[in-house]
């Protein structure tokens, strides 16, 4: 069969850039080794919103009484409903995807796809049947992995990755979390939530979200620490031994050397994201890598004609919205229209632990590293209103401004619900702001957003709530 | 004494407007008869949002199960504990404003202000006495207060304005509410949220927040409904009988003239604010008002010079986050800084019902009635993963460009969260953002926030997710 597109994956990635193909007049194919949605849907960021949901009403519940609620009796986390609702959730998406395919018109594959030479692709499906299909325009995006720490080997059971994560049958009783991203804090906080003891150890002395700007990694540490979480930042995991009944995680201190053992039920390794790069043809038809990774150029067309790659087997930032975006991009390009580059500094990140961090662009030590003379401007949430009345008064916005041109460089925010207020400065850099048209911009009252304004105003030395 | 400025009323216009005249180097004065920060922070936007958190926790306790929660026993909304609560949140704001009030130097005058010829202003104080005080600038912001129907004479007991209805000692087991604008359904969402039988009755046809685009208060009607409330759009209250144990609310339906009866405990009357503009002393300076609102230029000038006015007392909205932004344009203005008028078209509206409001621009048949040819673009949270996976589907976004330029006329937001949303369409409307731009601002994945993406996208015959 012969296709204008074929998507290789139908992730994020790959069921988007498919249905936009489809919107522009081309006639598409998308090939899908198991569910539709791809990893974010059926195992990261849907189900794990779901779980975090039940875990925040659980934290809600148990400090009812704090809102003037009273509960006469027992409240309990029934880990098997919470895993079902979030498989629910889950399924409930993926059927979307199947909706929006055939909506689309879209024909779905089941199977292994793999390039061959033409370039065309091969998928085998289930019953191991070969069949090639052809396209003018080829897209990969077969996504990421866990990544698997050499010291750290993954059995499924006693060291297990993010998807046994949200699919273990029993709650663990003590729960080891390696490695302090995204991933690693939220599953920290839900297993913790819902009354597992939890330690989280990261590699970087900067500790939790060791990415973010240090301020927020520094909140973040401090709160975790207050909710009787156990934080280790400058650790590295040296063994680990899972021959007993319990675990035992051997780790040493980066600066003094010094060794200590942890003992639990389950390790989650949360190191990262690898790509899905291996076997799926790329050197038979000479495509070229680095690390791992496929190499495109702004177009997302790789060194051979007719070939493209987007999501996270790219070098870029391994994210649903940026595969998304890529696989937008990729397909608009193919038909024709002119699209502008995607600004990679413009890409909002968010984590979902409680309380809440997203930020986008420059940190403060990477603004300063690239050269900018910085206005910096933080606003806590304790003076908020709107927080306080939430009873949510944890956490600030912290906004980075160019001195000379008044640039927004680097919105960080930590706190309840900043993970639906990075929008505004997305959308705000993309049309290049200053931070006088932020500090006029009039944001309601009462609302944690107020502190965006707020932040920029203390940047400038007009805040008013300080 | 004789100061730069003196800002009579300490709402959010007043305090707001001398924080930053002391920052701009003003020696300022501020006269509040009550406590600091005014309706707003003491019987307004704060404390309300105590009670809506208070309600939505309990919500949550209803629906636990569904989050995978066991509850044994039996949950209670403790209305004394909830009302507590929001008072000492109340209490910690005027507090906050008092620590600003130090902070920045400003004096604060305990008494009743009045102007007087000079002009001064005439303070009188607890003792009934009268001090003079005088300066170049004096700011009326004596804010606004419930309005009176003729039809429905407050009592403060069975008839009852909003300040009562969160001060209350008993919780009503039947409330009415009359007048559905954001005041009246915040209150009857919270009421019925913790058990009282509650019914909304609104003059216009349209029903629940008559005023927002009709989309929206369709939807609310619709949610409202389904909640158990009963709301009854285009119905006039014509006589209320607080005779007996129970009231008796006698309306008449404004189309087909249909009469009908209802009886409750007490009577909220949420017809909207008028303005505190009587006994201030305009009539002996002649200060020219509108229909009780004072009449000034786009400096917030009166026709007296020296004296000024903002907030609740003028014409435009009435709400905080308004009156503080006349209050830091007009003391800029005084202090001879170059600022830009205010954009009344681009000011945001926030409902916090459950699920909630938020709004900026032209609604669609206002957009029309302009003669805008327009672009419409409408997302529900039923597609949104995010919104799935924290079990809040109800709503969506709306959005309305102008065809020709591409000039984002107007947001409409129904939804969990949508109040920190709305910020993103305020800060891009000031910086003349264009349907493509936010079209191509990427929203982090998932989040409520990526509706509006894909709101516009579905304008633009772009939309993903459909």
């Amino acid at each position: 069969m012969n296709f204008d597109v074929i998507v290789i994956g139908s992730g994020p990635g790959g069921y988007v850039a498919a249905i936009r193909a489809s919107q522009l007049g081309l006639n598409t194919a998308i090939i899908e080794r198991e569910s539709l949605g791809g990893i974010c849907l059926n195992w990261g960021c849907i189900p794990t919103k779901a779980l975090l949901k039940s875990a925040q009403v659980f934290e809600y519940l148990n400090h009812a009484a704090d809102y003037g609620i009273e509960i006469s009796g027992k409240t309990q986390a029934n880990f098997e409903a919470m895993i079902k609702r979030s498989r629910g959730v889950a399924d409930g998406m993926s059927k979307g995807v199947q909706f929006l395919m055939k909506k689309n018109k879209i024909t779905v594959i089941n199977g292994t796809g793999k390039l061959v030479k033409g370039p065309k692709v091969a998928v085998t499906d289930a019953e191991n049947k070969v069949t090639e299909y052809s396209a003018k325009h080829i897209i990969i995006a077969t996504g990421g992995r866990a990544k698997e720490l050499p010291n750290l080997p993954i059995d499924g059971k006693k060291v297990i990755e993010y998807r046994k994560a949200m699919s273990l049958e029993k709650q663990p009783k003590r729960l080891v979390v390696v490695g302090a991203g995204a991933i690693g804090v939220e599953f920290g906080y839900f297993y913790h939530a819902i009354g597992s003891e939890v330690s989280i150890v990261e590699f970087l002395e900067q500790g939790l979200v060791p990415r973010e700007d240090a301020d927020i990694s520094k909140e973040l540490n401090k709160l975790y620490t207050r909710k009787g979480m156990k934080v280790y930042g400058g650790w590295a995991v040296e063994k680990v031994d899972t021959s007993g009944k319990e675990v035992k995680v051997h780790m040493k201190n980066r600066k003094d050397g010094k060794e200590e053992t942890l003992t639990c039920d389950v390790v989650l390794s949360a190191a990262g994201v690898t790509p899905n790069t291996e076997n799926i043809g790329l050197e038979d038809l000479g495509i070229a890598t680095d690390r791992g990774f496929i190499q495109v150029d702004t177009h997302y067309r790789t060194n051979v004609p007719g070939v493209y790659a987007i999501g996270d087997v790219l070098a870029t930032q391994a994210l649903a919205h940026v595969a998304s975006a890529e696989g937008i991009h990729c397909v608009e390009h193919i038909a024709g229209m002119e699209v502008e580059p995607i600004d990679y500094n413009n890409i909002p990140g968010c984590t979902y632990c409680s309380p809440e961090i997203a930020s986008v662009g420059y940190t403060e030590a990477a603004a300063k590293e690239a050269g900018y003379e910085v206005l910096v401007g933080k606003f806590p949430f304790t003076a908020s209103g709107k927080a306080k009345a939430a009873g949510a008064p944890e956490g600030f916005v912290k906004v980075i401004f160019d001195k000379k041109y008044g640039e927004w460089l680097g919105a960080h925010m930590i706190g309840a619900n900043v993970t639906e207020m990075i929008a505004e400065a997305v959308a705000a850099r993309k049309l290049e702001t200053t931070g006088h048209e932020i500090l006029k911009a009039i944001h309601p009252h009462p609302t944690m957003s107020e502190a965006v304004m707020e932040a920029t105003a203390a940047a400038y030395g007009e805040v008013i709530h300080l």
